[in-house]
């Protein structure tokens, strides 16, 4: 069997998430599978980095499938290309070694959370933004972003209440910045729980709005959810790089 | 009677243009006009500094109107943007002098085209930009744009065929630039004809596909639709900026 390494971007508004559910037109995973299973006309299973949530992008999705037609991967990619709709795009389709896995082999990934802290209307950005007018501060919210670098138990961040698994992860870098009316947080880790991004970025404009003092954040670790911060919308969620 | 100007600007995938039409649903002057009848309770008639047609975005559209009612603008500003659709904004609704008319006092517009020029998926930005990846030389459409700029008559770039009024218009800049994947032709002018600033784009792009040699441009002054270029598409563009 071969084995080829797709990469993606995805605007996610219309769709419930990555993962394949019953229903395959509402998923990136059953988009994907219903498309090449077609082109290669073998059934195909998909296997991406890490879902991500209804409603949230991606501009560097990676997923990996094996199949046993010949159709070269520059065809594939064209093909692709046409059978997908317009809010689904592939940058290129390459054979890889047998080994390679989308999830297995993630190393780290890049999240980026845009908000749009203006209260100026945002027609064009409003898919991919969450609008908080609130004035916010960066400096707390990089004193707070400190805070939870490293390895740490991040029970409190995970949306999962049955959780079996380890909630442990480890954050290599969380970068907050202005571009000109939007904050955006950039979070890069060695892998992420569900709805972790997005708790850690509603925690952080708590800290922001100085409803939660910076320093108070590393009594979250091993802590229960309802301790830490709101849900912060979809929307503004965008998975930026998975690195091997 | 108080008059008011509106800056506004919108994202007009989903609109049949800015001028009302029967089902005000469907166009922005109809939207607008729709709410604020609705919050000052006397019929409103909206003024717009220019049609965009069907697709055609703004960034920095301008309009006026009459009311009776004495509500204060700031409280018109903030029930307006609870009234509209999410894909239409206004930054700002101020009173001005009796005689101010957005179409009428317009000095000049600005326009900006984005082409996608890349075989790159451009996923977050499809409803913004027209898709031509093949290749164009800037040089040669910036040669071509030099012969458009002054006084000239403009009638082979006019889209209405029945067009009686003088076809004479002035273009006072075409900024022709690469942005990332995108090529963007902004252009500067008194003012534009009905598919004026679609059917130049269209020319350009000729221009820069070595289909139509730079030089034969001003042959076109005077001359009849069929011997400017194509109609590009409306997505790539959007009223920039309007000036009194």
């Amino acid at each position: 069997m071969r084995n080829l390494r797709l990469d993606l971007c995805y605007d996610g508004t219309r769709y419930r998430g990555w993962q394949r559910l019953g229903d395959s037109d509402s998923t990136i995973q059953g988009k994907l599978e219903q498309a090449l299973s077609r082109i290669l006309e073998e059934p195909i299973e998909v296997s991406g980095s890490g879902r991500t949530d209804a409603g949230v992008h991606a501009r560097g999705q990676v997923a990996n499938f094996h199949c046993a037609s010949a159709m070269p991967a520059e065809e594939i990619l064209s093909a692709l290309r046409r059978y997908l709709p317009e809010d689904i795009g592939v940058y290129s389709c390459r054979e890889v070694s047998e080994r390679f896995h989308a999830r297995l082999n993630a190393r780290e990934k890049t999240y980026c959370y845009r908000i749009w802290n203006s209260d100026d209307p945002c027609v064009f950005q409003r898919r991919f933004v969450a609008v908080m007018p609130e004035e916010l501060s960066l400096e707390q919210m990089r004193r707070g972003a400190e805070w939870l670098l490293g390895e740490h138990d991040f029970s409190a961040f995970c949306g999962n209440p049955k959780m079996k698994k380890s909630t442990v992860r480890s954050i290599y870098a969380i970068d907050i910045r202005r571009a000109g009316q939007e904050v955006q947080i950039s979070v890069t880790g060695n892998g992420f729980l569900h709805n972790m991004v997005r708790i850690l970025v509603g925690t952080l404009v708590e800290v922001g709005r100085l409803e939660r003092p910076a320093e108070s954040l590393p009594r979250l670790f091993g802590a229960r959810r309802e301790q830490a911060g709101f849900l912060a919308p979809p929307q503004g969620l965008c998975l930026e790089e998975v690195r091997y």
